[in-house]
């Protein structure tokens, strides 16, 4: 039996279509109310009353917007959820789980649609640096292959602007993530997401109870 | 008679509440229709029909955000009117005025709200750089003291969210279109905005048809 954790931790999980965030998130929540653990679950893009607003926006299929407007709205919504809950969250010492975060930006925005492409890279460094004023302190990359991941969310039903995308854009988004991790490997943890349910959200908890 | 002029300019109108920005414009245009000049008259924040319905919501008073998603907001906005409006029409020779731009951001935000503060001047610096590709060729700062400015504003009926600051908010506003107009002398012109319209009007024309 697992003890109480004690110390409010903001953890993030990344990592391309279908590679189970929703069910690992839905099973550490059930180890946090297990142990006791006072949390927060939220989501970017998203997160707070306005974000999902401007969520909404991003989503709209109809919506023809370009890179640079696409990047400042995520970062308007991630301003908003970050002061409005994940900050006062973590200040009241309850933990707080976020399905996606920055480093979902990098990979989508900066490899997927950037293309890598270094000013677009170094446009969302910026934003990071000014406008996101706390860090995950535990990142949970769940990395699967791209094929695999995409035959997974390929059983479910709507397919939103970002879920329409091909599979060359998936592929530079896994470069993404691959990058952060080697770039930051103190923050970001890379989970072997391959396997059941629970064998994962194992995984996952051996990181996040330590 | 002026002479037609050629090469298409990026001119923009700051200042305080009240200094005659919408008038000047619209002498200002009267004058280019004469001349043959052809022109897009835009504003910001707006200006696109996505930056308007950003500008829906930065103007609604019952939106409660905080300083930095009201910039990023601001930049999105900007973003969309510089890709969809302001870079096209340029590109195709066309003329561009715009009723505020950067230095309003820079005045309200930075100064007016922000009180000046060097972390919040070196957040909208970092915007401006890396997302706004093209500067004014010039700006029109119509500098007229505040309290002034406000007795012919009052005359208006609307109060919008930013129009319902104090006087010492302004105060600041006026500053930062003050300092910036120092630190850059080349793209800003200060336009004493006393006296009739068409006095204000035709300090301007000195300036745009040189």
């Amino acid at each position: 039996m697992s003890h109480p954790v004690n110390q409010a931790k903001f953890i993030s999980f990344e990592g391309t279509e279908g590679v189970g965030k929703t069910t690992a998130i839905d099973l550490l929540c059930q180890r946090l109310d297990k142990t006791g653990t006072d949390y927060v679950r939220t989501r970017e893009p998203g997160g707070s009353d306005f974000a999902e607003k401007l969520r909404e926006l991003l989503l709209d299929t109809a919506t023809n917007i370009f890179d640079d407007t696409e990047l400042l709205l995520m970062f308007a919504a991630r301003s908003d959820h970050l002061a409005k809950v994940v900050l006062p969250a973590l200040e009241a010492g309850k933990w707080v789980v976020c399905d996606r975060f920055i480093d979902s930006t990098v990979a989508y925005q900066g490899y997927g649609r950037g293309m890598g492409d270094p000013i677009m890279l170094s446009k969302i460094d910026s934003l990071i640096a000014h406008f996101v004023p706390r860090l995950p302190d535990i990142t949970l990359w769940l990395d699967l292959p791209v094929q695999e991941g995409m035959r997974r969310a390929g059983k479910r039903s709507v397919a939103d602007r970002f879920e329409q995308q091909k599979t060359a854009f998936f592929e530079r988004v896994y470069q993404g993530f691959s990058e952060q991790y080697q770039a930051q490997p103190t923050r970001i943890h890379r989970v072997d997401a391959h396997g059941t349910a629970e064998e994962v959200a194992e995984r996952i908890w051996v990181i996040v109870s330590q």
